[in-house]
């Protein structure tokens, strides 16, 4: 097979052993004679599944026992609004902090069982910033932000911490650096980064806000539902909760978040610094609120594009384009991305400086 | 590989060579070097996969024009409530045909945006039977009905012919039997059964019913949202609909809904005459109302139980225990089940009518 260097924005780069683990699983399931895709979900080896990929999550995040683990459908498209119906208070009333379009999103889908009021907002400067000195008023039920913006390139570095109630998405770097789970009330993220395939959606929260909303929730939005059946109200993804326990493991396997919080902070610093030290390459991220996930750049000359886009596709860097509200590159390194990947790319890049700069 | 024949009620059993071509591309992926669960959702590759699987359900079930198809998430439990949000009109009232457990739980989450009516129900005989005369009173928005209940082992033999829009879950009998789908304003299914893996539900819906609820419906729960993205509003469960695409191509090049409908009537048929002529089993569902997918059969003498679930188990017969509301035994008899799995159940059955009957 070729290697080709995949830097997708996501769904993107898993480990090779979970593609191979993956696929046998697919052929044979435990030399059972049957497909991963074909038993029962009620079956005991599915059972095992999922409750080691529930385990897994707690233990590689050290999730406190007054949180708990859930992997349901939708995306976090639907987590926003689930995130919104299962924390919505007296005030009916959630705070937004928009630092990107998919957190402009989430507030809206607040306004359907509630209020959303916007914090704060870096829409003025096209995201490229993380709004800070904020103040967060009394009457919000929650507060909303999203950790990393794969679009902008931007992440939060210091989460609120404060009384008022802490809601994250957290889709596109879960797994990518330690948090203190405590600190949140719900946290939801989409598989497709570093937890698996897509086609699952990660929920941990604190038990303590089930069956506490002000308002009505439909059966299957309600965490209480899903908390109450194991994850298993209904038929869960099974292949994607399957992957997703493979890659939980692999990282589990790997060192957890001590080693690869440490090996994410040692690829952006790599680009990050190829970026700074060049006259051609330009990071469109506000310095201090740069994502270690999502690397985004531009090519100051436009005339550079089409050499640049050539010799990424000589060397086998796939996935570099940069989202069309932004323009330019972007450089997606999420966990299962080797430093190996990223070295290539810099090289690539000091190649185009040597020639051109 | 052991050969075990899989009766499986959902996740059930699809075609080999689906297996065979989704490990194949979990591993490369039409020989990019990627993997078929790390490419873009965006990417040329997987709009194909896409747009094929969405046409393949045009073709194989013949919908008219003025309908379109969709892949989304949540099973049909989400579906339940998307169905609901989606028919709801000026009278806010939905009719339902409780025909088991799934049609009621639907009836349930059209009542947290409107009333649900119950038109019809066999509750009464533990849903043994499809109830019929029923009348639909014109204040009705729509008339949902389940086509097939898998745990009563009973399926609608003749739709709802009549002016007010019908719904349907057809989650357990989709791609089992021709349907005129013109007939049906919106049909839904969980693809773990005749469509491919869980993680993935179908919408076929008249386009006409897009925009024109009565209540206000939150983004992700809206066909209209992902009518207008063409299936890829967020990140779609994309090896669940790159495994349906191959199913459903599978499907077409056996010969489609034609040959599908004959062979499982066949299979059906085989069965419920070996249960008919025995003196040790009896089905449980009413003779006209029975399921060619789900047989449910109970032994008379629960002493025998023992000694058939040995013959079962040593003949390699998996899947075959009932649900627990039901009892007794449970043979799942999807698309991909051979007719020599049947043949191989019968003649198990036939044994052990000799030595006991």
């Amino acid at each position: 097979m070729l290697k080709v260097h995949n830097f997708s924005a996501g769904p993107c780069i898993l480990p090779r052993q979970v593609f191979e683990k993956s696929a046998e699983s697919i052929l044979d399931f435990k030399e059972s004679g049957l497909s991963i895709i074909e038993i029962s979900h009620r079956s005991k080896d599915f059972v095992e599944v999922m409750d080691k990929a529930r385990s897994l999550v707690k233990e590689i995040l050290n999730v406190p026992d007054t949180h708990d683990v859930l992997f349901l459908q939708g995306g976090a498209s639907l987590g926003f609004l689930i995130s919104a119906y299962n924390l919505m208070g007296v005030n009916k009333t959630g705070g937004y902090l928009v630092t990107g379009s998919w957190a402009k999103k989430a507030a809206k889908e607040a306004s359907f069982m509630g209020n959303s009021i916007i914090v704060g907002s870096s829409e003025d400067k096209n995201f490229n910033y993380i709004p800070k000195g904020y103040s967060i008023s009394n009457n919000l039920d929650y507060f909303h932000v999203t950790s990393n913006n794969t679009i902008f390139g931007t992440q939060i570095k210091s989460f609120y911490q404060g009384t008022t109630p802490l809601a994250c998405d957290m889709s596109s770097d879960i797994f990518s650096r330690k948090i203190d789970v405590s600190n949140f009330d719900l946290i939801y993220a989409g598989a497709q980064k570093n937890m698996g395939p897509a086609g699952t959606t990660l929920y941990i929260f604190n038990k303590k806000i089930l069956g506490n909303s002000s308002v009505p929730i439909p059966t299957m939005l309600d965490l209480k539902t899903h908390f109450e059946k194991d994850s298993m109200f209904n038929t869960p993804p099974v292949f994607a909760v399957y992957a997703s326990m493979l890659t939980l493991n692999w990282l589990k396997n790997n060192g957890g978040l001590d080693f690869i919080e440490k090996q994410n902070e040692k690829k952006a610093n790599l680009l990050y610094n190829q970026i700074d030290n060049s006259s051609l390459f330009k990071g469109t991220a506000n310095l201090e609120d740069r994502s270690t996930m999502n690397v985004t750049f531009t090519l100051e000359n436009d005339d550079l594009n089409e050499t640049f886009n050539n010799m990424l596709a000589d060397a086998k860097i796939n996935g570099l384009k940069g989202h069309r509200s932004v323009g330019g590159y972007r450089a997606s390194m999420y966990n299962a991305l080797s430093l190996e990947s990223v070295e290539l790319l810099v090289n690539v890049m000091n190649e185009l400086e040597i020639k051109k700069g």
